[in-house]
């Protein structure tokens, strides 16, 4: 008989926000203020593909954990300089100012109501490579219904490093089949399919724009398959 | 000019919630049923009493940091045979459940309408000593509205050392004179106050009973001193 399940955990950049239209939408102002002609998403694609690289070099090791607001700050210093700006010429206020758009995405238009039906049934919680305080004022924000704020900062680890799955399943003190993955990246499920919890793909066709190729489908055996929140909250029994 | 408050951290057992009386009620079943005579009151103190030397062990370096799920478990073997009971006869399964206790305390009827009112203009969360899932549980039965789960958990330390407070600071990216620290206890504040917290004492007069000799009035400068959390929320501009 499958374990019940207890707690949710959710990615949330591109599972449950809209980074790069949030994104994009911090970065016009910036562009026109500095006279830079890039494209806004271009420039929040060039911004999100130094993530993972920044990551690794925690998870490698090589580095010791530091937050995702530094990694981005970081990232963003890099991205204006390769397009060709003076960043002396920046305040960097304006850079601090632009860096803090992370903690303020929208959610996609079914999380909120997803995430309500979802918590009366579950402990709901972001398990996001985002740190705390970026989490609290996306959710003050946003209204994401968290019960708590999980993730990379709590385990001082990034995912898909297999310790941020387990460390949070301890601390939750649960076994792992009763903990569920909720994701829109087929890796993050697989990592944590790795580490006996349960997975939920949730399919986001827009995360990286109209065309996208990545993440269009299931890529392996998980154990729920949805559009959006809201039908994963069916598919888990929760009343509407 | 004093700066301006962004965050609000919160004692929870005996600020927050009624932990004497809600340790009592599931403690009376318990005695009732493995025949043991003794006041549930009392073996709510005696456990109670165990809560401080247990977290000195890690607070001192003596003991590695376990959450306070373990410490509550250990000093509930300690209550029982103290009592005179054969612990041998008691199941796990029995302890275990009435351990857990802790998790299903009642707040004081001002703290949910205090901690909504609060929560429109501060980021709210408990820093306290019990664990996160201890905090879930509890927040979810009750409502309490946090916007996350701070404390010793996340930080790997019990209060008052002072590390609790910095690195909880450091973590919401605030001064620690943006941080408030609220608790009935003067210890707590003063140890919040020496990191450079922001302080507001609730009195919370009969958190031990009727013949409370302690933490009756404020022995410290604290920055607020209120009746209850509704009180702190008008004294701190909130709206009803």
């Amino acid at each position: 008989m499958a374990a019940e399940i207890k707690a949710l955990l959710f990615d949330v950049f591109g599972t449950v926000v809209d980074w790069r239209n949030g994104v994009a939408r911090e970065v016009e102002p910036f562009l026109r203020h500095n006279a830079m002609d890039v494209d806004a998403f271009d420039f929040a694609d060039e911004w999100r593909a130094l993530y993972a690289p920044a990551m690794e070099e925690v998870r490698s090791g090589r580095r010791q954990f530091v937050r995702l607001d530094i990694l981005h700050r970081e990232n963003l210093d890099r991205v204006v300089m390769s397009l060709g700006a003076d960043i002396d010429k920046i305040s960097p206020a304006e850079l601090d100012e632009l860096n803090s758009c992370w903690h303020r995405l929208d959610p996609w238009p079914d999380s909120i109501d997803g995430l309500l039906r979802l918590k009366r049934e579950f402990i709901i919680a972001p398990l996001s490579n985002g740190n705390i305080r970026l989490m609290v004022d996306m959710a003050k924000r946003a209204a994401l219904p968290w019960d708590a704020i999980l993730g990379a900062e709590v385990v001082h680890a990034y995912k898909p490093s297999p310790e941020v799955y387990g460390k949070t399943v301890d601390i939750l003190g649960f076994l792992p089949e009763e903990v569920c993955m909720v994701a829109a990246h087929n890796g993050d499920l697989a990592a944590a399919q790795l580490c006996g919890l349960r997975t939920a793909f949730v399919v986001r066709p827009t995360e990286h724009g109209a065309a996208q190729k990545t993440d269009l489908q299931a890529e392996g055996l998980w154990d729920f398959v949805a559009n959006d929140l809201g039908d994963l909250a069916t598919q888990l029994g929760c009343s509407v």
